[in-house]
């Protein structure tokens, strides 16, 4: 998954210690989490970030980027699941589906469990995927796959440029704050709907629901002129700032709370039917996004 | 809210470094969350533990106890409302009402939302209730509010001696590892059962999902044996290991799940109806514990 664009004070913090014992990173100005690195298994500058991945032993392999962290081996699982299967898993038969951002390969893996013909990932950066595929253990298999498509670009060039239609389209984007904030933009989103198929569904990540709350309230203004159906859904993500996400549903076809039949892959670890209907329940502080 | 009892070798590097400007938690032996220090507001061994009270600019006064992040001012609602608003809003007039531990006065706080008549808190630790006094704003107010009633003992030995009975038991105790397992033991929740009021009900903190899954699929063996209805159910803070806790839910009489008509304060921040409902959905990786 893709983060990064936190305020530079904090950025400058986060990322490796200089002993290269400790990662840490500054969720807030002042606080924060941290993670021994019993090895540093990559620490390089790309043209467009700073890749560091440890290895932890509680979280397995940590992937950094910026000092900000992306993923890890022991908890990925639930950012990827529910950023991939509240979408795909309404939709009744989603064969074309695109993924922007996540050049760790998580949210592939995931889309691969449905039973699509093809699945497109767009990262911008290809030193992330070549990081992750030396090091976390899903990435290659899942570019192998017959099916994968990778493309190196910028995601909202491809969805401006691309000819291509889609039944699902996953958002694995940066936080809403900062340089990337075009992927969070009314621009952005009206060209996500030019790509869908007819039916097509959207799920995006939106930020954390307490430190990005200015930019989701703003956001779902324009979303609801957008999408007939626009809702924002929340998860766990242990090693997110405060360790509960936000994203987005958004389709002019499906309302994700109608009852339908779900279409789940086996095997799953967080994401179920009851999970489903559950993350939608906002609590009362999130109900200005309601 | 009370949290003790991890491995020596976290628990001794918790708490706050040498020079007072940060606290840190190992949450694992490898991880964990640090607060930098604005103020150290209090710094004191009682007779059961070290009390840490420091001011952090992203969540305020943050409460240690033995180094572990017991509360903090910015996000202490995620846990008292849903310790305390399931269980009491589950019965339809919860008039006498016992908190087990939480010197803090944070799940006092939230039972005295409801029309309660007699709240009785009872913690170990007056080293806690007085430093809690000075430097938690809704400590004070809660004990002087004329259905409040403090007792400085043993909650164990409390349960098992008291005449009183209750229709809502609150157990905002240590977690289920280390020396204070007593209150997660069968022989206290069958000392719950027996001071409860017909139609109790009684919710407690069951710990984190992830770090103490073992313990919580045991005890869920003896409380199924002990109570018609046992559930657990989930919530995020934001301040503890992997971001969501766990709690139980048990009654003999109220099936949390069964559609009633909720009696909620006004003015919450967390919890609602949806919310109360969605809690109790719990991801693959937990139905050991449905």
């Amino acid at each position: 998954m893709e983060r990064c664009g936190k305020q530079e004070n904090t950025m400058k913090n986060s990322g490796l210690n200089a002993d290269k014992t400790e990662a840490r990173e500054f969720q807030t100005p002042s606080s924060g989490i941290f993670f021994k690195a019993d090895r540093v298994l990559c620490e390089k500058t790309t043209a467009f970030q700073r890749v560091e991945i440890i290895d932890n032993a509680a979280f397995g392999r940590v992937l950094l980027l910026d000092g900000l962290v992306q993923t890890t081996e022991m908890d990925e699982f639930n950012y990827h699941e529910m950023l991939v299967h509240p979408a795909c898993s309404s939709h009744p038969a989603p064969r074309n589906v695109l993924v922007i951002g996540g050049g760790d390969g998580g949210a592939l893996g995931e889309v691969l469990k449905h039973a699509v013909e093809k699945a497109v990932l767009v990262e911008i950066d290809s030193g992330v995927i070549e990081a992750c595929r030396e090091f976390f253990p899903w990435l290659e298999p899942a570019l192998k796959d017959s099916r994968s498509e990778l493309v190196i670009g910028d995601g909202n060039a491809f969805v401006r440029d691309t000819d291509l239609r889609f039944d699902a389209v996953l958002v694995d984007s940066s936080d809403p704050v900062g340089p990337s904030t075009v992927l969070h933009d009314e621009g952005f989103y009206a060209g996500l709907k030019r790509i869908l198929n007819p039916g097509g569904v959207i799920a995006a990540q939106a930020g954390s629901p307490v430190l990005h709350l200015d930019a989701l309230t703003a956001k779902s203004l324009f979303l609801k002129r957008l999408f007939k159906y626009s809702r924002y859904y929340l998860g766990p993500v242990p090693t997110y700032p405060v360790g509960t996400w936000c994203y987005h549903f958004l389709s002019d076809v499906f309302d994700p709370l109608d009852g339908r039949d779900l279409r789940i892959p086996a095997g799953l670890k967080y994401y179920n039917a009851e999970i489903h209907t559950a993350a939608f329940a906002l609590p009362n502080y999130l109900r200005c996004l309601a």
